[in-house]
């Protein structure tokens, strides 16, 4: 089921105490940034994560995700919160630091086979056989929902933006802005990298499709294909002409990192900085009069990482 | 001359279009940062340098000032914005990262001698020989009343906080930000480094005195005296009760800083976690029912120092 904007509105009370309102920084050039990257967890994952986990409530058998990442490490955030377990599965391939943020929220961290898909097949098995509530990454009605909150959240703060710059891997961010936005006049474009096009893919296929998941954002934005659940809402709002679905290179999404640490000081992981990097690079231009805004929506890297070529003094 | 509640509205009408607004983030348990490290050249170092330059006019000549560090790049920065010549004289121990910095914003680097007292009079030689516009890092009327404008614009952002905590070098933003709150019922907790107390010197002799200069925040903190203009205001609210004086450890700060960026992926100086740092190791106690916040002053590190012990996920 597609939420509407009365379960965006209950999942925003519902979180309300578990997770933070992110402010605005407002940069001349670049359009008002939503700092989703300085929310709990260093994502805007805590969201769908804590909605779900508190409409669906939590049993003694606790909660279950597969996530090599940002999810990952919210489901493990939201858990400690809430005082539950959490049993994370991740694939062999994930980096020790990102285990290393999941077990630092108190999880149980287990290495579930050689790829996402693998890891997720056997979470869905250990969850089938504990009852613990399964968390999906992004396909999951009271995750669209807690995503959306951040839409709800931005409306308030900035009522007169006309376009708004969103990253997509799995599509539940997109699917929950776009869910809240279905009927306003706010246009969204849905940023991917070149090497993980799985919206673009969608959007010629007519449906979720398998695409390749490669580059320097993979780590966040590399779902094989975006959800179900998204995919009818923003099929929809792009055939009213309000969304539009473009790509950029890694070049751009590296460029855009060292450009929020020169200009803002602020550290995004590549998927966190990917929708910046549609509009400084011109992937996406604004058309005259738009009032643009930028969700920076993740922080999870070596904050080291960013500094490239800017001049940045030692502390 | 201190400047009053209205000096500092004018310097906040005066630099609207040049500074930004900086954030608020609520932190649980940490009180509500303002987070004017998010400020553009990475301090709020351009309050009071753009509030200097607008007031008193830059000639031909240009702009001048003394600075290894924030000062500088914000004189830099400012002069570029608005397309005047600056001249900015650094000691011989500034470092090459925070020289490229201050390059970086267009400006001519010299080097004035060993110390930063030596960079100064050779700024001032300078001044006098070209009528550049001296800018001074702190003991200036426009430069107290730009930095002001941190507290106005906080004031307006959350009007019922009852304590701030505050980081003090030269004591400028102190000072600024003691004139706002000269008659309202705000306490302030000025945090000085164990290894820079020019503060807690100035106020044990009754008048700012030459003060130690070393550790972890020297670089952004470590005025050798604290300005004549801002004793008075400060000494006075500290006589009515409303201004405590504490020190932290280096110890402190650093884990400060890495709590910031575990907790919520902020990337602040050492001179810019101090005021946080007072807070989180206990060095001050708010009162039961305060309200507090917390002023993240600076940015200007390399983003890399900061992971600490956190696990901190690579890109």
């Amino acid at each position: 089921m597609i939420p509407d904007r009365d379960a965006i509105l209950t999942a925003a009370r519902r979180i309300q105490g578990d997770v933070r309102r992110t402010p605005l920084l407002a940069m001349p050039g670049w359009g008002l940034l939503k700092l989703e990257l300085l929310q709990l967890a260093g994502s805007f994952k805590p969201r769908g994560a804590f909605n779900r986990m508190r409409a669906a409530g939590v049993g003694a058998a606790g909660v279950i995700a597969a996530s090599g990442g940002n999810h990952g490490a919210a489901v493990a955030a939201a858990a400690q919160s809430l005082g539950v377990a959490a049993e994370i599965f991740v694939p062999e391939i994930a980096a020790e630091a990102k285990r290393a943020l999941i077990r630092g929220f108190g999880a149980r961290l287990v290495v579930g086979g050689a790829s996402y898909d693998e890891a997720r097949q056997a979470s869905e098995a250990r969850a089938a056989e504990t009852g613990a509530l399964m968390v999906h990454a992004y396909d999951q009605a009271e995750v669209l929902a807690g995503q959306g909150t951040v839409a709800a959240e931005w409306a308030t703060q900035a009522p007169d933006l006309t376009h708004l710059l969103i990253a997509v891997g799995g599509g539940g961010l997109l699917g929950g802005i776009a869910a809240w936005h279905a009927a306003s006049g706010v246009t969204l474009i849905a940023v991917e990298p070149e090497g993980c096009p799985g919206l673009h893919a969608a959007l010629a296929a007519g449906k979720p499709v398998p695409a390749p998941v490669g580059g320097l954002a993979a780590d966040s934005l590399g779902a094989r294909q975006v959800g179900g659940l998204m995919f009818p809402i923003v099929a929809r709002l792009r055939a009213a002409g309000r969304l539009e679905s473009v790509l950029v290179a890694d070049g751009a999404i590296r460029a855009a990192q060292r450009a929020l640490w020169a200009e803002a000081r602020l550290v995004a992981e590549p998927g966190g900085a990917a929708a910046l990097a549609a509009l400084l690079s011109g992937a996406w231009v604004p058309p005259p009069g738009a009032r643009v805004g930028v969700l920076v929506c993740g922080a999870n890297t070596d904050p080291g990482s960013v500094a490239g070529d800017a001049p940045c003094p030692p502390g």
